[in-house]
């Protein structure tokens, strides 16, 4: 898609000088802390699903959600690898042969491909695990309470009433005619509430948060959330394989209901608009000081071309 | 296998009488609290997986661990749930094509036959992030400090230093001819960590309990975890399908390298006696004044017929 949403607050520019130092924390601390001691093929395949790839949008969204609360660095850059631990087992879980049976993820071959169905499985496994591990120092860097705070709210996000859940609902819904409502249901599950939980999990980091600045977060995170699942369809429609790094096209062929197939093309571009305007007037609401990193990342997630 | 112990404290009446209330404590709990508003067939296959069925040795251990150190029973009901939580997950998982391939489980069709290979790995996904939910509600019932070292117990016991990375050991020996060391590290990750982490999820359901005799309820729990492998190993090759409720003889026909290949079926017998010595040893050195119920598992997890 082209930039149509003139960011008044930080341009790509100074997103860019923001994130750099974040991403280069988030890779050393992910390098640090996946699969090191694990048996030899299974810490292989789960650095193999983690490391070298990806937006890193959710780590990205806690640490900025985790800065505009003042949070305690240590526990954001934890949650931060947790949620990012989460979407690499989904991804792939998801890619196997039972599940989307797909071959090429990021630009690489799946895990099951690279390492067989049976470590890719336990890989997955062993990464949801991995998170809450993070989670849950005892060298005394984050108080038991955020620790708590954040267990559970990663745990909402990715289980059954979360990504799990919105999986389940997107198995179920193939070759289907859903609703409006029933797609943003299952997409707000599905992709939603991990991007919805990194922000959460980001304000969570202080203790010291007004109700209502936690709520206006929760909403940016939730319409942010959508924004990606609907900006996703548009690029499985508009973009080919080799930018997404993934298998483009792949959601009709699967005759998968999406915004495209419900709404068009145009009306999904107006739908990602609409929510990135939400999302922006939840920060505004906020009533927090610095929500720039923020504002910025949901015009990235907006205006992204993979 | 039969008694060839003397239980000095309950016998196999008392520990009903305990077990009892305790095991309908746990059945309401999991009832109560697994698939519930999950979407329909992934709440289904996550109910299927969990509910009626299973020795629940897990969550007595948890039960039994707190109440000799005169836990929280709050802590220790939901601590008691995600033990078995994980546990279902597990076997989920185990059960599926690329791994077992196993079709009966606990006398019924495995979850992937039910449900669909599908829903299966995506209700064992669910099920493991339900059991930090469990252990992190907000209700005021449990400690944030107890919460968050709950979740750190048990992501350890369930992770790559754990349960998957015992697996993946598993896998990657099958047909090699593994030491007796081997083996029992093997089986220490595969089987011991979870139940291991059940006693030592049990102790920290109390803040109060000295250092000593968390160290030796650890212990333990290690002893009683590999004896549970030796036995299962044992009950393998002795036992019929029905007994145990799962195929029989399916290690050896794997190829799987297990204590009864190793130390033939007398010498698996001596090392299972030998880990119950272990076991009841060290819950002498706990110093604790009841461990009563632990004696007894202990017991019953030798002297088990399934």
């Amino acid at each position: 898609m082209t930039a149509v949403h003139t960011a008044p607050g930080w341009d790509t520019q100074r997103l860019a000088a923001w994130s750099g130092p974040h991403l280069s924390s988030v890779e050393a601390a992910l390098s640090a802390w996946v699969g090191v001691d694990a048996p030899v093929k299974l810490g292989d395949a789960m650095r193999y699903a983690v490391l070298d790839g990806g937006k890193r949008l959710r780590p990205l969204l806690v640490l900025a959600a985790s800065e505009a609360v003042g949070g305690v660095a240590a526990a954001a850059l934890r949650a931060a690898c947790a949620t990012e631990l989460i979407h690499a087992y989904s991804l792939v879980h998801d890619d196997l042969p039972c599940m989307d049976n797909d071959v090429l993820r990021r630009g690489k071959p799946t895990v099951h491909v690279q390492f067989g169905e049976a470590d890719a499985l336990l890989a997955g496994d062993a990464l949801q695990a991995l998170a809450f591990e993070l989670l849950t120092p005892d060298d005394g860097s984050v108080e038991p309470t955020v620790q708590a705070t954040l267990c559970r709210l990663l745990a909402r996000a990715a289980g059954s009433q979360g990504m799990a859940g919105g999986q389940a609902i997107d198995l179920a819904s193939v070759g289907l005619a859903l609703t409006e409502a029933q797609l943003r249901e299952m997409h707000r599950l599905k992709t939603g509430a991990l991007l919805q939980g990194s922000v959460d999990m980001g304000a969570a980091c202080s203790q010291q948060v007004a109700p209502q600045a936690l709520a206006a977060l929760s909403a940016y995170g939730a319409a942010l959330g959508l924004a990606f699942q609907v900006v996703d369809d548009i690029l499985d429609v508009t973009a080919d394989s080799q930018t997404l790094g993934k298998t483009a096209g792949k959601d009709a062929a699967a005759d998968k209901p999406t915004y495209v197939s419900l709404l068009g093309l145009d009306g999904a571009r107006e739908q990602a608009t609409q929510l990135l305007g939400e999302a922006l007037a939840a920060l505004e609401r906020s009533g927090l000081p610095d929500t720039n990193a923020l504002r910025a990342l949901a015009h990235m997630v907006v205006d992204r071309d993979r």
